[in-house]
């Protein structure tokens, strides 16, 4: 049964070097608009459901091309307010083998997401017409104002029935010093309005202080998310714990805490093209999992082979079909389709 | 001694996502022309060979194209006729890893080629003046005025001493419900007709309908070809087995059944940049190790090893040149050249 | 006051040879996806209406990839319908001074659109949800289950109250030999039906069958126009003529024949880049002026501007806002806007 | 004789659309970087003098890339100081015929430039290695610090006996509201330490406030220039009259008011490829003509046409040589040089 | 009546910067080959005509991408042999307006074709295999080695009964100091051997040092190049007459003398967008005219067309058919051709 | 502490096919400038010293595109002759798995710097103001003008007290028919001028002509390498063993031999992007570690770690900075940096 999904969050314009040329060399830029709500949301409304956004772009050309994208990825316009005069930016230059990806972002701080003021967003009337609302620890770092558009729309939604997600992603560079401090009052608001929560062992012990005497991530991760959903009467909880091997191939395992079990995909290892944004892509399959009543094992493997093909194509959203990951769980890799 | 070789069949426009991106996310395309036909007799021509094309294409811009760029790929245009209005088209959108490259074929029933009538071809001038002819099972699968030019063409060639080389290909999205009951009878014929045919196991068994007990793909091989040879009098059968590895490389090893003798290749083992159009590649190997007079096993060495360096060529077409394939067939992969 | 509005037609995929070279030159091509209701429909969209297409794509790659750059021109998914297996597709060289630009279609008849079934649409659910809809004479031309379709829509759309839209477009090749005759049934009982006409004195005569004594395209206009609208019982009919300088620039005089009194815009001279699709502004011009009750003079005006503004766009789709409209309207052409 | 020449300027980083798209229809984004004084002491470089740039970048990859693009334009990286954490940016959007071209800002008040503390600049040391430094309007209306900066600068190479370049090119949207009378005293101070000042009468009446009873462009201009030249202390007084043609040319009329007396170059009339930073290519020339002791005469009219040739230049920073410009006064547009 | 058509020259690797940017702002070039016997050759070759280059080309990557190049150009393998170790080469950046075009040549000197020793052609068997030789004063100007070549084979072909074209085209910067005296007995030879020629007034003055007391073009042409036929026995000369005017258009006047009289086109008058190779698309129109039979007044009016239509052609090689070049003899510029 | 580095040595155009095509399917060429002084002097700038190269270019188009380019790689131009007419240059055909990449020479024989006469260069100007200076193999093999540079300034450098690099790189082509007799005097003068020497135990044996029992590349390394240093008098020998793997990666072994003892790297496997240019990156690290003072140990590791993220940079001319390097030396490949 579809469902009507929102997320709020920040739309990124991604200006990506082609090929594997450094920014000093090169004179070209790709361009796309991402986001991890743009992300998700789009991934949900490809599944079958209706996504749409919750954010704000400028009145300008930037913000209409962002709009003309958004609105390629299936994100209605519903909730798109427009105003302010920036959209945030970000360089992106590919890395090759041995030499990592680099990422340069330019000023988010004053975008139009970001100074939008109180009032901005009517969250009773988005909460009445969505059943799953989605946040991620990302928008949480920006600001008070944002932090209080979002817990506000989590409280509605919430009010009104719906399924409150919220995606931990917790970046060390966005919260400064002390940043563990700052974050977690606020990630514990997020945990205690969340229904579905994104998040790994590391969350649980850096940013919410939690204490295990165990070493290996898997054991501190079965001590430590079971005590996570107990204390913030959480329904479900997933992530993944992703490897780099030596050959630059990655591999990821995913996990599902629910009903007090936890679920576990295989462990799948795979070439990447594009890296980034695959996360999002195993969240809309967690998600996409709850909206439809997969059994748990089904979920986190449809999350898993999710995430998995998000590395294989180019630019932040995922863009794989239902029965793509579906087929991408059951065949071995095979010879060209026609 | 250079022979003169004529392939039947028609020109597909290959229509490419650059990249990695899928066609929903491009707004450009590489476009070449190509067909089982073109990379047999322009492999060849590449050998030393005179190659040409026997086929029908549009008079008007997208013809012209076509035209043009057969003729870069040293294809004679003596044989080109032109008629109709399309010409045959498929986009491709390259897969990574995980992720399976994609055909989207348009509309080549209306094609130029494939509504050619009757009369179009003068077989006694073309047998006149090759000496070896290729067809190809997708050719086979279009409709029955195609079938009629085909055998046609056939019987000329043979008729005139020349040599008839048929590749079974079966495609069986291209012959529909109850394919191998529709196609066995123009099989049958094609073989009574062919000198070297191009095929495996799977083809005796599906196509031809026969039988074995045989488990492993080597036994059924072994067993089944010599069979088919015997009852069609063919003198060379020649073809391949393709595995997919876990890392995606590819491994093919060549087998050629001539003189109630099996000979194989090495199995090889590479990197795959564009596996379309690969399995021309060999036939054009096997073609010219029979032309030229090579000894069985270094026809069926040379015809893998320029099977292998197809799936390193852009596009559809082999691009290698005698001395490249000759050089890797003995050395080790080597640094720049220069 | 946004009305919504739909337009029935079929969706091309136009295939550009970038920059000035030849089909036979180049290696690459430009895509994207037009036809006169995507045009109109998206143009209105812009201009603040809520559009959608009535249309049929196929359930595969290209569909999707053409449904994809609709949704970016914001029109609805709700009345695109998936079915059939092939998009309509056109190559376009452009031209360069002396050298006129050149289209060469590739097979549109077994397209989708072309090839939907009786019943593929819900004429009664759409005209319930739309004020307006929008055919054209190329449609007309394609095949009588699309002339179906396109009079039982117009029929349910008058039935509930709304506004048909007829651009008369006819097309030579498409209606083959004595095509005047087989057209004009058709495009008669396409005039009964409508409320706004695009047509000028060359549809009266050719198409219509109408005579006059008079020789100026002027006189011929004023003479026939008047009588149309009155034999058809047509409220709004309107139109332009095009004139090339031997300079290469376009002037364009557009007109509106309305409560039996002729409005005409100034005559407009302007460079072209892209004239493909600008007579599509110029129906979005009128529908828009007449749906936001513009005084007839201003709606010729900003339908002669939009029309302008159309040659200098990338594409057939207009791309220009209302207040790039009224700006052009109004001033010379300025320097660089920062 | 070659001078060494400074500019103090924010560095811009130019995102341009390629060919005639809009944003919200392209992917793709050429980029360099510019900026009023990297475009005047780079075409001072080009001319044979020593140019570098006084200004303040991130260290980071885009500022690694603004570096490297500035070194290639001949600027010396001495005192390019890195600190900050962006780069200012804006979107350009080339324009066809009647569709004006568009510039949109992001965010340039966080540039490293624009935050650039007190006591960045050691204004002593650069005062001492060098004979010219110039500024602009449009760094003037950035904030206080930057105002600070360039004042201190300007004061401290005229206590050194350097010569002082000012260019007005007030832009009302970084002014705001009542811009002329914040921005008055601002530009008084530097007119006061100005040798050569570029500028025309609608400065000198907007700007300054200075009344004329005087209707038409040049007689407004010939009453004022003098005026301003008297009240401030400026030897030299330079500007341009550009008027747009309605077939979209440009036409061109440099002045030059020196020792009491104006200097015009002839009106040139050209096609127009890239309008951005043309006005700086002027500037450079006045300057050039001045430190190599050319007769005024030679020096509008080499000014004029090395205007003229900026705008037929890729990007905004003037690219031609002293002779390229010399022959451009000199003789009609040629055919292909070779 | 088809002939077959040789041209003996250098093939020319054109390295072209992308736009309008000057190869120091660029990264890019786009590559083609060309060359004054390859454009005649090809351009009789799309007229109906068999054609062919006589040349040498270097038996690596770079002569086989020329070998390709020409083939796909229709020129037929025949005559170009395989030797020596380089292909010439040129960069070219586009002007714009008042900015011409400029070409820098890299080394020509050393190329196959300037080092290929005596003997490399078998000028008896090609003067037995074709009706047609052209020649260019570019070639005369290289070395002796290759005027020998070149001398042996027009004498060949005029022993066997061939036509003898030679273009005079002298280049002042490849004949050096003393340029007229040292060329001067090289025209002699190739015009007392030649039958139709491509030269004008000034060639007769310059290179054949005549004299004359005319002073505008048209009396000196009407004068002198009678005088010329008379001198040297041939029996057509035809040549154009260039301008260029102030909106950078390009007249072209093409004249014809034959038995006596003179044959004049039209002034043709129009936008150019890639001047390069358009003299050569004239002399192709000429010799198409005289070997089909034309009478003289349709030949001169076909060579200016082909040499109008070739200016907005990208790249030195004429690309526009017969039906083409007849098209814009008789018709104003038209709109899209659909 | 930052050291004054020059090298001396051709600038070469790099023109490379983009993507995996062939020079003979493409029509497109990336290009920049290189050659082993352009990478180790512009390595060692990024790393903080001052870096020149002593070179002669042409003075036109292609030369001043040279020059743009270097000085963007930070190549202070003090040095950089202008003469002659050409640039060296090569076209680059990227390779796949088991099809080489391909390097095809145009002429550089006639190069600018190949013809550079007695005198260009100022040598005792130049050994004032470097501390170092590098040489190369390649240069040395050019002809006897260019050698008669090279020694003078290897000369001056050394009298002045300054340091001389030497890379023996012998390329066989260029040295022709019994080139390691022709070779041996030139390299022995060089080796008695040099105090850091790039090289390995096959130049020892083949170029110096020395003799070894031992079987085994590090038996013969270790037993011959010393015995250069005795002989020649150098400081130190590094250089590199590479093994090419067969999934396409390489490995790479660092040594440097210094005060009678030899220092190894770790052996480094890595996939290559682009492998030209690498061994001057490893280079660079030798000379940056002995510049700085560096312990050996660190200095092959940096000097290793620096080749090996010299393959995984598009362009001949390594771009990692010291910290790039100091990081790959010490952690597992790495997630996106952002």
């Amino acid at each position: 049964m579809a469902k009507r999904i929102a997320a709020f969050g920040e739309v990124m314009m991604r200006l990506q070097v082609p090929g594997y040329e450094l920014l000093s060399q090169a004179g070209r830029l790709n361009f796309s608009f991402s986001g991890t709500g743009v992300n998700v949301a789009s991934a949900l409304a490809r599944f079958g459901h209706t996504g749409c956004l919750v954010t704000t772009l400028p009145a300008n050309a930037v913000g209409d091309a962002a709009a003309a994208y958004l609105r390629k990825l299936s994100l209605a316009p519903t909730f798109m307010m427009r105003g302010g005069n920036y959209v945030g930016m970000y360089f992106l230059e590919n890395g090759f083998g041995a030499r990592p990806s680099r990422v340069t972002y330019s000023n988010r701080l004053e975008s139009s997401f970001n100074t939008a003021p109180e009032g901005t967003y009517d969250v009773e009337a988005i909460a009445k017409q969505v059943d799953v609302v989605h946040f991620c620890g990302i928008t949480l770092a920006m600001n008070d104002t944002v932090r209080l558009h979002m817990k506000a729309l989590a409280k509605a939604v919430k009010a009104h029935g719906g399924t409150v997600v919220f995606d931990c992603n917790y970046r060390p560079s966005l919260w400064g010093q002390d940043g563990y401090e700052k974050a977690k009052p606020h990630y514990e608001d997020m945990l205690h309005l969340a229904d579905i929560v994104m998040m790994n062992e590391k969350d649980a012990m850096f940013v919410l202080g939690m204490n295990t005497g165990k070493e290996t991530r898997m054991e501190q991760l079965t001590e430590l998310i079971p005590a996570v959903a107990a204390q913030y009467g959480i329904t479900v909880i997933a992530g993944t714990h992703r490897s780099i091997n030596g050959d630059n191939t990655h591999s990821l395992l995913g996990f599902m805490y629910k009903n007090q079990t936890f679920f576990f995909s295989q462990k799948l290892t795979f070439s990447v093209y594009d890296r980034i944004g695959a996360g999002d892509a195993y969240t809309s399959g967690i998600v996409h999992g709850e909206a439809s009543g997969f059994l748990p094992e089904k979920t986190v493997g449809f999350a898993a082979a999710a995430g998995m093909l998000a590395h294989t194509i180019a630019g932040d959203t995922p863009m794989s079909s239902e029965s793509d990951i579906l087929r991408a769980m059951t065949e071995a890799v095979g010879d060209v389709e026609r």
